[in-house]
């Protein structure tokens, strides 16, 4: 079954296809009296754009955001009424191409052949539903969802490219949206150890997976449950439903399988500020699905793209068998650009466990 | 907002404390038809039971399940009329205590702080609905989820503890529950190293985490959906929400990252059955959120209980700064308890997806 | 599919037959801190509880309520945890009987037909998940939601009984409780002319339908939601989803399609409290999906039993052509009891847009 | 909370005011392979197109429906993927006007004064959120809706009128759709009769409410459950959602309140065609919450519309009391239009249910 929406109180669903006339997002939930412009909106999407720099795909998509319905204008700035927003983008750079082949194929690490498996219908151009482009629909979404929670800051970092890593000790938040940072790394050194890489794998035909780490400050604590909706089971939910996603993991995540339990537990003390404070953040932020008021801190992992020019072997519809190489435009690294899209996932499971406290508790 | 509540189509229930009266699940949306004993779904919850080893608590809980509705008699078994399955276990060993302190203390690397800044009011004893003993319901659940999809086999073994890993050379599914395995280890050689090791950690008052590994075979292709269904999320999310559960890996997951696409990629020929077959299993048997047919692998990291009788700083209810240790009957690696109650998660969510797909496409 | 779970923050899943072991109930979403006894879930239960009066059917069940779960001690009181309240009623009169022609009759008027066209199996026994005892897990699941506004008062009046109405210039809340009163009637002189007409229905061996009533008083304006979370449209299916319910209204209702716009619309001044009043109160409460501040107030029609002592023509399942004529206990106007019932449902339904209102808004 | 979302398995989402650029729908979880034509949608909507007759609101609106997604081509028609389908309707005629007073005052009988208990903030042009305009989103997902259950077929029809009612001996479906006919009556008599009944209403500067009776065939039996997704529940949920609505029921509905058991019960016997065969239809279809097989028969409410010339007291936002009147263009009797929209929410609840019940079962 085909399930588009995500959240409880703050509900999103996404529809469209890479190649049809547009994608979109409905919000649902979202409290009356937010301010937002458009801009804001944008802001978010071009940092997902592709085409920004020679290590993500060249399609030229501009990615205009369209907003719908769900608000008043208020001077230059909008305010939602409580109602639905809706928000449209069009798809413009549906490139003429010939998919004989591939519409037939089963591209080897795509979801050609589960899908069909499925459906037994499928619109293969671009990948259809599977297509990265729907992440556009929830970088929308997700920058409503950032004003939902009063203080809330949620910011990503890519981590690892391939067998690269940034060194922890470099991490520059403010670097992350540099112009001269086509990685979101915040590691200025490793931008030319990630730009040689990539370049190679570009030039050798193939593809590389990442790690990205997503930290949300400003989580008021209390958020979650004690279970089924835990807000790491919710976060880990999120960022699962992005493409290419294999592996998701909260604080130390599967490095705490390697801990003590001394070594692992987050002691505290009482703050400066006369405030309980904890001297660790091993636990990233949630102890028993619910938040302590740490930044909360995610990471995933990104498979390598099968969109590569590396023949693979396969077989087609009727069971022949086949190579199959995927030409055109391409990211080598898909797990770039899924900087932003973890964001907006975090940044909206946050701000729904925000409204459900508030409904089941009074607070916030 | 406390949800206790998981599935779409089988939606299972949980409710109960560590220590009140007693606990249990309402296991709803199970097609009728389904055969079973309470002696098979008794099996699969003695093997979460604890008291059974040095390495686990010592809590004695026979773990005796009621079966109160959803079925009638035919025979020795019981069969699935369409209505809600409700299942209770009477909490027995609920030994007289004094948890003064604890009731008081924020205990370093458990929920209680975060707990009550949501709630406001916690039942202590035992860790109240944090409890590791909610999840006898999920097993019991877990035990007819099992029964939904025709063929459908979930088996689970713990791969590492703490800092040993087992040898995957050795893998010896027979073996996990032999009478002589404490450990569900597939791997015969580990025994005395995971015994010595534990045994280590024990006398030292620690804890350990653990990496357990499920399997499911004879998973129909088709399960799941591209986006916010997909089969892994909803695995993830399951597996996320048992008790010190940091991070979830389908197939390569975190490896994955680490990986060219042209490595990753799993290749297909047709089989010898004149059937499509994969030359690999990178993916873990799910492609763009759909199941393949081939096994589904997902991995959860489980971190070391706080619950040790190292002193820890923390603080208590008013503020003030206090050492915890805790004293009492702890699993020092409360992972091995987590293989079946994974297993259990797992089936649950293929078989809530099997009967999603069956509705929206006539199919299985 | 089989879905036993209704509400969206305040959730409460039902589970069990009329003839199984037990039935109960999970409570979830409560917001803790909420103080109730059990007795007072019992007085709720005591008056849904049959053989009170020759009106109703003799089945001879106490319906002791024990909460299993989501609370602590306080007192004599209990006091939410915010964790799910577990309630659960055994079945005590299960008299033994010979089920054997309606194991294999569809009594008309019954979902013996529909019921195995469905599942292709069914529990017989007393209606299975059919019967009317299923209700007194609402029953219980609404003392509690009565709990969550605060100051909200929920009550329910019959108004009709078959052909006989009540005199609505007598209505009188205090005597619905009242021990002379075996119908839940607000008109103290219905009561003769009640007894008289239903011991009339009894010995003719038939059955007879009722009108019930219910007001909520105390409610918030602000609650429900213009579209598809209005708050008629859950009090709506909270009410239809009652056994032998046939139809509901709000307000004028069914009425308001005879009305003129002008003798429909309440209008408003300001009241002498300084604060906006209605002049009417023909919108039952509810204007847009949206509470208004005024009573709400709901209606529903409860078709009469077909368990009737008149033979009726029907098939069994082999297809042979047979009289159905159902002895036992029955009431002859299973209206009388969904009174309470009625209640539970609106208490319920309410109680739910109060935490969903206070979610989206932070307000209440 | 504002929930723009109802259905399981066959899910509609919807957005969009009356003044806002454009509103819409997303139709989530339908089958793939579903061959359908926009010129199929636009026939139901053109149905409910205002502007076609003196009866109704002379608001110049094309509601020329675009389909975003959720299709590939084949031939002439849009064969469904499975995946969701966006369909989007632009507002043309937003008419200038002064809505100064409106803005600040109370429409009687409106949700004006529900809507800022609510939000705190309202969109008032034309209603917004609240307008009747958002229907036309929910005929176009009933269009796709309908094709979902083989065979279905589901119509409904104008009943009454204010005070006057159709006579049911003249029903004829084929003259609902007739061009002679502006009222979607069954009774080609009746036509003269609303017509002056009407002129004479509006000439008032008043409005009036009517009744609508929909009926579905080729239900195949067992869709629904024994509780909380009864099929007549989920049909009174929907019906209920639409604006206006006061009263829903099934089958006798009300005036089964009113019968005995012996003439509400649906006997049966085996037809002509060896099939059970029902020998009257009481029940409209559904038993237990279960279809039967017999047509669903279910009839509603439609308030008379209080935007009426006759001014009314009220209040406005600042508590100054004021006469309101509601000059413009609007429907006299907002029932008439409620026809294919009550005909798409009965098609939405039984598709739903199909997929439901396809789903546990493997039925269907």
């Amino acid at each position: 079954m085909s399930h588009n929406t995500f959240g409880h109180l703050l509900r999103v669903t996404t529809w469209g296809e890479s190649h049809g006339p547009a994608l979109g997002c409905v919000v649902d939930g979202l409290p009356p009296g937010i301010r937002f412009t458009v801009a804001e909106i944008q802001a978010d999407l071009d940092r997902r754009r592709p085409g920004q720099s020679r290590f993500v795909t060249q399609r030229k998509e501009p990615d205009e955001v369209k907003v719908l319905s769900g608000f008043v204008e208020d001077g230059d700035a909008l305010v939602t009424t409580g109602t639905p927003v809706s928000m449209l983008i069009e798809n413009v750079d549906q490139r003429s191409k010939d998919y004989g082949d591939i519409a037939r194929q089963y591209r080897p690490g795509h979801a050609d052949f589960a899908y069909e498996a499925k459906y037994g219908i499928r619109d293969h151009r671009g990948g259809g539903r599977s297509s990265a482009r729907e992440t556009a629909a929830r970088v929308a979404a997700g920058a409503l969802a950032r004003k939902v929670v009063p203080g809330l800051v949620v910011r990503g970092a890519l981590v690892a490219i391939g067998e690269k890593d940034i060194d922890r000790a470099n991490w520059d938040w403010d670097f992350i949206d540099d112009a001269q940072n086509p990685f979101f790394t915040p590691d200025r050194a490793s931008v030319p150890v990630f730009a040689d890489y990539l370049d190679g794998i570009r030039k050798a035909g193939s593809s590389v997976g990442a790690l990205i780490e997503i930290v949300a400050e400003g989580v008021p604590p209390g958020l979650g449950a004690p279970i089924y909706a835990k807000l790491d089971q919710d976060i880990a939910s999120g960022l699962m439903s992005i493409n290419a996603v294999k592996g998701v993991e909260i604080g130390e995540g599967f490095a705490a399988a390697r801990l003590r339990g001394e070594d692992n537990a987050d002691e505290m003390r009482m703050g400066n500020d006369g405030r309980p404070a904890f001297l660790s953040n091993h636990a990233g932020g949630i102890l028993g699905g619910i938040s302590t008021g740490q930044p909360v801190v995610a990471r995933f992992a990104v498979k390598p793209t099968s969109s590569i020019l590396t023949p693979r072997r396969s077989i087609d519809r009727d069971g022949r068998e086949v190579d199959v190489m995927t030409k055109g435009r391409h990211d080598p690294c898909v797990g770039i650009r899924a900087v932003p899209i973890g964001e907006a996932m975090v940044a909206c499971a946050i701000a729904d466990h925000y409204l459900r406290h508030r409904g089941q508790t009074g607070k916030g």
